[in-house]
């Protein structure tokens, strides 16, 4: 049986650069990768996975609440790659823990863990339950050198901590903080 | 400042032997380690903090669902030790990450991820939300050599998949299973 | 095929205790398990491994230099445990290697990363390179309250840093400390 | 104090986009980012650091075997990334561990741990002697979909199994695989 790993990592932790870089590879190898995105994520197009740092390549599916995933589609497949995995509804992710049975095909799930207000999301949460394994993607707080642990949701520069739990930003709007600069907000 | 850990494993990953090593071990350095322990937990005793094989202690703090950690209580300890996290209340669980800011008190929960359904605890859902770090203590899985990722409720030797999302048990009553035993239920 | 993991830790980092709940779990669990010591390590006699916190077994193998071990004595036991493992010579880390493929077993091996002067010991370095997978078991500095990641030979309680690589010895000659306290020594 | 950590992962694991990665997003936070290489990996130039993937940027310091680093240079920056650490002397590997006290900077080294023979090289081994954490950049084996764990030598598409330890290629002359694809070959 393949397995499910969820690799969660806070806002700016080059989590997509990463999951670029695993379809290069594998690619390279002469195996087969399907890059799938949510439909919510539409920052940089309704298809496109891209990158801070200057990578970027098309999803093969792109995932709403209610998409069902046939096995057939996905045998042979040597892993499926989904980005901005937090924004996934639970009925996605557990056809994605099927497929790893189904279609013997691992999967990896990038995404973040909480939204600002330390909550996790429900893609987050149902990824938490049901994956062979957890890794995080690190980075440093935006503020000293400690562990970037929080998602804290700017505007005009200051930390907000009301609103929706999904608004889409880049830099601007979010920074990755540990939990003494969660608090404090400066 | 002090960072808060979370140690998730499926039943019988001897978590709680891990605890009482990480105690003894703590002390025998001459520093100050405090147990904690949740009142819901009563399998062997109100305070006892006990491991299937062999080893066992009194836990120092019994905590019910809305107890105050008060910062001067824990100021100077090398560590708090929690079992059996997941029946902390969300509450609870607050109130140690705050701990590791106010007391500088590093913190370890030890606990289960997900019930017999497969549903995060509360305690595990904030301490999945709250930790700086979540590490895995691993078993295999009872019905073959894989990696046990799901806690199985059993009634007379069978799978069950009703019933309420707490029911204190032994060996006779859970097992670790992989995804692939999960399913299948044999 | 099954794998190799190497399973390291600085000094009192409650390695043994580990291995004694791995061995009892998947005994539970009506496996067959194999521990295995060098024959180095005659602390606490010729063929017991016992943990500093109060549990102790009976080896099933004790290993020399030069044992050769055969894939018929081990095939269908889910798990070969080793103890004490830097004290292996390179020849027996390999044959531990060749029983993952040969016999299909998973051999978690449990060491000392390096002696008191800093350097891999001839069996760990052996399983730095041929391991699957390498994980750390966790301890806290003696002396403050970083991770300790070397290992201080002690004399009447100062650190020494002149000797023989090897020589057997409890608390009283070790201790674990992070690279601040390794260089300052008090 | 600073923390030194070695990532280490075999051939294409995308070890040197990961550090492009990070040195993007912790310049991206305002801080103080040193590059450093070895001289001896002249693939791409003396200076430049470059991914398969297609991103690059110059080193700041290249490294010979006899190298002093002073802390005075490097106070004040976040961290500094080693590309191709495998290739080492001990001499630099000990003075980039001694930064992480005297001038309290973190440091990252990205490398192979083995050569094609399965020998540490005298870098990875000083790095998994003196480095705080040990983490792995994970890829999977060229040739099924178990992990990659060892760098084979190819010489017309052929694995070799003598040869100098240090012999510059890419994709033509080595691939990642598994232990059992080590032994075949095939």
């Amino acid at each position: 049986m393949a397995k499910m790993t969820f690799r969660y990592g806070a806002v700016s932790s080059a989590k997509t650069l990463n999951l670029l870089a695993v379809a290069h590879q594998v690619e390279r190898q002469g195996k087969r990768v399907v890059v799938m995105k949510p439909a919510l994520d539409t920052r940089d197009g309704p298809r496109t996975v891209a990158s801070r740092a200057g990578l970027d390549r098309e999803a093969d599916v792109v995932l709403t609440e209610d998409t069902d995933l046939a096995a057939d589609d996905y045998r042979g497949a040597a892993c499926i790659l989904v980005d901005e995995a937090q924004f996934l509804s639970a009925h996605v992710v557990e056809q994605l823990r099927e497929l790893t049975r189904s279609a013997g095909v691992t999967v990896f799930a990038y995404g973040l863990r909480t939204d600002f207000r330390g909550r996790l999301f429900e893609g987050s949460r149902r990824l938490l339950e049901l994956a062979d394994s957890i890794e995080e993607v690190k980075t440093s707080c935006a503020l000293c050198d400690r562990k970037a642990v929080f998602n804290q949701r700017l505007l005009a520069g200051r930390p907000v901590t009301e609103g929706p739990a999904v608004q889409l930003g880049g830099d601007e709007s979010y920074r990755g903080v540990c939990y003494d600069h969660l608090g404090s907000g400066t």
